[in-house]
């Protein structure tokens, strides 16, 4: 059974060209009297400081493919599944949108194309066009041979993924069986972690802001029914679903007790968590510890979580070494988890993504 | 086994007496022209609007004590370890804060004794006072027959439960064995809900921006070595950890992969999560589902695990409801993650509670 990686980024050469035109976030940075500094990335607004270490290194791991193989081949990966890494195209002007994402996604179905059998994409959306642009654009995607399904962030059109205004949107996907891969970007405002969060280094919005943002999205997108009203839209939560497993009875019994909502007939009529975890949300398995991949085995079901990297975020800190640790943490929490049964261990590592996303055609 | 309640709370009658007399946050309101209205609880500021739903409703079972054991006899709890309910005393003028949390903690300790062997109680800590009067009163508290730690907030002294200030404060608990009840008050701020929040009742602050604020809580005082400094500090965490059990191989993967903590020589010497989750933490078995409960158990070990109902809080939208919902999702989750195993749910239905906490004595 091969191994599949489904949450794997890449900025392709199209996206860094636009990166590198701009002075303000989102932006790459070359420092040409300074070739030792190397380019740096500012996706932030928090990371972009006047300090010399503004933003985080850049290199040819995030936008060539040549890296891409390599670090697949280093961890015995036959499969990825790349995704435009954020912000995507969250910050662009509206008329330049829609030929933006055609172009970047003309770029992926072209690396893909490539390497035949070893790169898949997902598309990004140009969210910040009038919707009829976006649709075109999930019509366009569901043609390109390589495309099985869109990443995108817990903004949507600028005011979150429970905005009645996406519904349009939602639509589309639903009809052309795009899944959705749903990944943070924003965080939490930076006040929630205290006067001595740099003293942490990025661990408090890294491990905690991700999965949070994205909790509350996936929360948010439950509570105003969209699952009611796309009863076949299917989403693959980053990061195991953030907290979402573990937060699912806590978040179901909160509706149960809420008067408002039972005062405007909002209970009873509507698919709780449970079922949506097991009818429309998939999980990629990049949750560093069995722990939590049990639970999120146990919320969803062993046949819908999926590997993943998070490559090239997450890099060893020592220049040496050959497996990346981010890697080996999440391969060894599956093997832990299922040491007495290869089927349901070969199923997470690459079966369910070969199945999901139709990656043997 | 008897079935113990670590997890309940009460405002005493002199802490509601102090509520009733105040006009501002936190406070109670009474309707003398509109007795039907009863009276309303106001403890977040988010609360405090002019419109007539101002706050909650709050009756007897806040504060009487004849109304909690009713709570328990129906329930078939046999010991509850009762704790004041947020916002505690962190609110109080430092000058006024250590005579009441004195007078708060007797009232709670005469509770106690006027029902023996039914009550104990986890005292309040006057944290606006100066460091002498807060370690005062835990040598205080450390000699009421029933009292069993203290319940705590995570603003500690008002920046956060990584404050070295609280150094002190640690230094005494862990030298008198007083448990910590660790509990949210403060949420998130309510922008990370968005614009349409107020359809979904209090779910997303209620079931996301507690734990979430408690996880942030707890990372924060991992991340700072507090219980690098105080290897003995036992704290039980609400809500089963807020995320913690979910998110700890995230956690300590961003720490490992950190280059910042890499560069200041933290990483190596530090306790990493896992051992203190098996060794400080404890974890109340308030989840509302098998899910997420097992994930607790997996993290910190089914003697750690502590029954709780979050009483007088959910209370069942239904007048006539025998048993209350919020007991029975508990309870069963308890019940479903051991079918097989009695001795492990007995444990955590109140063996646990019994030893961690001699309540026997």
């Amino acid at each position: 059974m091969p191994v599949v990686d489904v949450h794997t980024h890449m900025y392709p050469p199209v996206y860094m060209d636009l990166l590198r035109a701009r002075d303000k976030v989102p932006y790459v940075k070359s420092f040409p009297d300074d070739p030792a500094a190397g380019d740096r990335l500012v996706i932030l607004p928090a990371e972009d400081t006047t300090s010399t270490s503004r933003g985080r290194p850049i290199g040819a791991e995030y936008y060539d493919v040549k890296e891409k193989l390599a670090f697949m081949d280093r961890h015995h990966i036959d499969v990825s599944v790349i995704s435009l890494a954020n912000p995507w195209l969250d910050w662009l002007p509206s008329d330049e949108a829609a030929e933006t994402a055609r172009k970047v996604n003309d770029d992926v179905e072209r690396m893909c194309a490539e390497h035949e059998g070893r790169l898949f994409g997902f598309g990004t959306l140009p969210l910040s066009a009038p919707a009829e642009q976006v649709v075109e654009e999930i019509d366009r995607l569901s043609k390109l041979p390589h495309h099985r399904g869109i990443v995108m962030g817990t903004s949507g059109l600028g005011s979150g993924l429970d905005d009645p205004a996406l519904d349009t949107i939602y639509a589309a996907l639903e009809k052309h069986g795009q899944l959705v891969f749903l990944h943070p970007h924003y965080g939490l405002p930076t006040s929630v972690y205290g006067d001595r969060a740099s003293d942490y280094g990025h661990v408090l919005p890294l491990a905690l802001g991700f999965p949070l943002e994205t909790t509350i999205a996936v929360a948010r997108m439950l509570l105003s029914g969209v699952w009611d009203r796309f009863p076949k839209l299917n989403v693959l939560i980053a990061h195991s679903g953030g907290t979402l497993p573990f937060l699912a009875g806590r978040i179901e019994s909160c509706i149960a007790h809420d008067a408002h909502l039972k005062k405007e007939g909002k209970l009873g009529k509507r698919r709780d968590v449970w079922d949506v975890l097991k009818n429309n949300i998939y999980l990629d398995a990049v949750i560093y510890a069995d722990v939590g991949l049990k639970a999120a085995i146990d919320a969803s079901g062993a046949d819908r979580l999926m590997f993943g990297t998070d490559h090239p975020f997450f890099p060893p800190l020592e220049e040496d070494e050959g497996e990346w640790l981010s890697v080996k943490l999440n391969s060894q929490a599956v093997r832990s988890t299922f040491g007495d049964d290869p089927k349901n261990a070969a199923a997470i590592m690459g079966g369910n993504a070969m199945r999901v996303l139709r990656l043997s055609s």
